[in-house]
């Protein structure tokens, strides 16, 4: 996917927005006016997971992408892509927690759009939605803004989306159920940039997790990243489930986990802030931005040696968002 | 279609932008800047036609509701569901279509999404589109500006995108091929308003066509439209075409065709102007909007006759954008 967006996608429509690269294009529209602009489409399977199901994952995901351009989330757009033969029951449901999870991000959905396709040309129901937010205009927050020495955080535990679809789809049952952690990151964004916290640069750790976002970070800024493997919190019952299905949990999904870039100075302050969210008592200052260049992710194990950490080639867990 | 949108969704999201029902939402900024936002999603089968491709429909298809919005188009959202196996060259065919369109349309692709699903779980490509466009803040064009004596208008000769994917899908060949007449309409509808054309309402005629959109809008409205066949100008291998397959041609979809609501006193102007564009040689007045109050649309046939267009129910041709 890496190699087709770089090989065909950005020659064919390069322009500077585009070639910002980041979750979102930010666009100035004149008048003091700033904007950011997101898309994703979900294809997950199964449509219904513990924590969530597709609708909650397309409301969340591009309102996640907005805050990750440092943008207030507003206004999204919703096209549904339908197999026909779907019972209006599971549509409703889905409808119903889009609803329900707009409100919770405080966005209106306000355009929208419904494909039916032939019985067998789909899976269910696909989504795709897009995302206007505003931005401040004095606000810059982007990977080409992180400097030499910036902490890196994370806002809370890692793995849990994807091993909620895993459990699922292999029907595995452990002790405590694994719930994803879908959820919208606009409050958390926020509460950092309103306390002042220079925010460099803002991504969410979702497909190919937390160790593909590093690498695709270093790769773009040609910088060194150096984190420490025991500073990264992973629940013992994700780490378990990781285990038995052969899963490293540095590459598992999440949906509403991200990474933070702030100075030293800053980064204290910023894990209490991010420990006050739901679900984010265990936020972490998980590692930090050397002064070497060159594209390379660089993790200390838990036994004291360093090795290097790869972006995920193949798709570890396909159609998980 | 209609009214699962009326039922389901448009209860679920309900807001103020949402209500608008619109081509697409005119959104306030603030700081005297107005947007209008869009979303498409695109399952054409085939994948190519005569006259375009599923990447030419994807960018024409939303620069056109925004077009329809009276705003400029500017920036694009794209995703894409590609089903595994598919052939990079189809995908690359697409994509360069895709680019060429947003050239001539003056648009920039600016974000973009990709997902792959399992084989057997699509049908080669989807595409999903959403776009934004500029309003000039004084303009207000929509059903609710549509005025009892304005004149209904239309660019151009009806029937070909339908007929040019019906003729692939039945192997038909006819004497001269009909090609879909797949376009973007910012030039014809920013012509007219520059002029200064008094233009209260615009609305494409995509799927259900000529006379599903009218209903959509006299029902909007709650007032009484009328239109006279003879003045509505069809090609003549496209209504053989229509004949042989058994449609009407006032229901088929076209991709480059918009009706426009204006005073009497400049509809002649209008259509001056209209026919100075490609294809456009046969842009007419085709009826009018009356004092009477009622959701309803009255036609006079060839033969004199007046009758009632009722709305498409169920989909004369299914996946046809």
């Amino acid at each position: 996917m890496h190699q087709l967006i770089g090989k065909m996608f950005a020659p064919a429509f390069s322009n500077k927005l585009l070639n910002q690269q980041h979750d979102g294009a930010a666009i100035d529209l004149g008048n003091g006016t700033k904007i950011a602009f997101t898309t994703d489409s979900f294809v997950v399977s199964p449509l219904f997971f513990p924590g969530g199901n597709i609708g909650t994952l397309a409301v969340n995901g591009t309102v996640n992408d907005l805050a990750m351009c440092g943008a207030k989330p507003l206004y999204l757009s919703a096209g549904f892509i339908i197999e026909e033969g779907l019972p209006m029951e599971t549509l409703w449901q889905v409808v119903h927690s889009m609803s329900e999870a707009t409100e919770t991000a405080g966005v209106q959905l306000v355009t929208g759009d419904t494909k039916v396709v032939d019985r067998g040309k789909g899976d269910g129901i696909y989504i795709n939605t897009a995302g206007i937010g505003l931005i401040d205009s004095d606000r810059a927050i982007s990977p080409t803004q992180i400097q030499p020495g910036d902490k890196i955080l994370i806002n809370g535990d890692l793995g849990r989306h994807g091993m909620a679809i895993m459990a699922v789809r292999e029907g595995l049952e452990f002790e405590t159920e694994i719930k994803s952690d879908c959820a919208p990151l606009v409050d958390p964004v926020f509460a950092l940039l309103d306390a002042g916290i220079e925010v460099h640069c803002l991504r969410d750790l979702t497909r190919g997790g937390l160790a593909t976002t590093l690498v695709e970070i270093a790769e773009s800024i040609n910088t060194h990243l150096h984190i420490s493997e025991a500073a990264v919190p992973v629940r013992e019952d994700v780490r378990g489930a990781c285990e038995i299905l052969g899963f490293d949990p540095f590459y598992v999904a999440n949906e509403g986990r991200f990474m933070a870039f702030v100075p030293p100075d800053d980064a204290g302050r910023a894990i209490e802030i991010l420990r006050q969210f739901p679900d984010g008592d265990q936020a972490a200052i998980i590692g930090d931005v050397t002064e070497k260049s060159g594209t390379v992710v660089t993790m200390k194990s838990q036994i004291g040696a360093t090795r290097i950490l790869d972006m995920l080639s193949g798709e570890q867990l396909p159609r998980i968002c």
